[in-house]
């Protein structure tokens, strides 16, 4: 409660392949709705996962949290999980599209049991151009901690 | 009203040129407020637009909007309109000083006519170094969708 | 009070170097929160500073507020003080740890004296993949201005 | 024969999937080898290609190769081909492991048939990290065209 | 002829605006060449130029030239000539396309003349997807200092 | 001397600070030769290493090197010696201004002794904006593996 509230945002990189289609669509709507995502065999992209947490700046640490910490939490939960995966073959992706959205909101799940700091935002880059963000569903307000 | 409410932000890349210059003031006053960008004949930038759009993620499809149909309408509304152009030559200009963030103010006039989900924010990078960001003018909740 | 209210981001560089200890603690106590950001005679890093102002466009430079304005407030105020320094010996940092965490609160008090917007958010990236922010302690409002 | 003798370089980026498997070689030994390139269901990567042609720079157009041209070329023959695909299933892997290696010299192969300019070399950048060269094999003068 | 032959690179950035037309053409033969390049009061790129020297490492000083008479250098000959610029109004364009191949060529001229070092390579990137570079007209030994 | 000869180039990231000083120049000629960088207690970088290798595919494997192995060697004799430790305060630089010209010949000879793959070349980047490379003073041979 005591020191200013501030954000950490820390990035991971892992590789992965996908392919969006849905079973209950015939092939046509599904390359209508999924056009060159929903080749045979799928593709696949260098994901870039950043994680923000809110958090008292400790007076005597001078830290949101210990980054040393996250990156073993990020490596056990997120990089061994996902890296070098085909999405679409993981229990996570059995009942929903392994679509930028989904992961992001499944990437949410995983980190909102990290036990030391608040998180606040998901947000997963596909590539260079286009990334999905998550900020929960609780009410919009950014700075309560 | 069902799915999780996600972001997508999904950047456009254009080239243009540009001159600041208001003919209600001097040249020395020009000079003074515009500095070099108001040097005779114009400069020029690669400009990187970046849309953020609010959806509930379909359940089906597991997106908040298709990408490809956000492409074609930034194809046609945006990189045609802006592409390789001279920013002080265009209608949208006529009465108004090219500055990035009056361009910012315009992409989001565009983007907000686009049908598939509810537009959030444009950022439009001038340089790597400076940006330039436009929310609307609604009340400051992010979560509204 | 007239035009629309928009948001500038700008950012800055700067080299310094920096290492992460406590007095008060003991060697193997540092050793374990700070882990090699704790070791003998420090390490550094490039900082990225971005700052972000609200302001209305005025209507008639098109412009939140001048960069050269707030480019020359940088070169004097961030730039002069941090730029190739050794952050542990600054007066800022006599009495708290050089974290990033924290030099992002110092950064925050010295744009929050900017006289010509509102300053609404400072980061600082440390490496490619982390980042600090500080947003004040206001109410969380991104739009008041 | 006439103008000076410049470089000119174009990426193109791609996503795809590949997994490093040889049939040949036990499981134990693919794994040894491959690491977890060799997990299986694959995985996948954004690509980036860079092509780097030699040319005299034309007096009259001022250029070593229309960009057009060389875009068309890339993406009947480059994009068209391996943009979300998995390489595995390519015809031209059927023989050869999908290693970034092999990819850089069919990539080679590819573009060598660009009628415009002198091929000089191939990079391509598997993830921010580690990228691939392949300049043919012709003796070692960078300046020959 | 003492210490180990080093390169040295520095990027160094401008804003220009350029129009890409040739008078002794018909204006479709110039649509036809140069396509939107050719849109008439042009546009502009965030250019990027990179100097490559090689100089032998001074056993006392470490370096192969000090990088803060390049940049004195730099400033006065390549940023104050070119930076927020229209291309088409300079001297050394009159009787030349601003192509970036031109411009490239333009900048070996200027740097040629910086006394410290031995000009190896000068690279322009027009935009992060295409880049042009000049090793002179010498013999193809990068060695040689 | 079966595949095709390709270069592979991996990147390597630490944080480390450096003071550019030599005891044997006074104060002022210190400060006249090395400016900002020699401001006492140093400062620091984000530098990034890229080694380029030479070596023919393998054709079982596609493989130049494993990068397994490259890593593993880097971790052990790059990254552990370097990463966030002050530059000065190393053997290598006992005699030696830790540069960064000096820091790329110090790096030149720890992966001269990779067993796997011939070095071709390394890069030190000390921000964005400057890099340095060595290639070794063998004749100016790129192909000869």
């Amino acid at each position: 409660m005591s020191g200013p509230l501030a954000y950490l945002s820390r990035k991971y990189h892992f590789a992965a392949s996908h392919r969006l289609h849905v079973d209950a669509l015939s092939p046509e709507r599904n390359r209508e709705v999924f056009g060159k995502c929903n080749n045979p065999f799928g593709h696949g992209h260098n994901y870039i996962v950043q994680v923000t947490f809110a958090g008292r700046v400790d007076a005597s640490t001078g830290m949101v949290t210990n980054l040393a910490d996250l990156d073993d939490f990020a490596e056990t939960r997120l990089i061994h999980a996902f890296d070098h995966r085909n999405l679409n073959t993981l229990a996570c992706f059995r009942d929903a599209v392994p679509s930028t959205e989904n992961l992001c909101l499944e990437v949410w799940r995983i980190f909102l049991e990290y036990p030391h700091a608040t998180l606040k935002c998901v947000r997963v880059e596909e590539t260079n151009n286009n990334a999905f963000e998550y900020f929960g569903e609780a009410p919009p307000t950014l700075h309560a901690a």
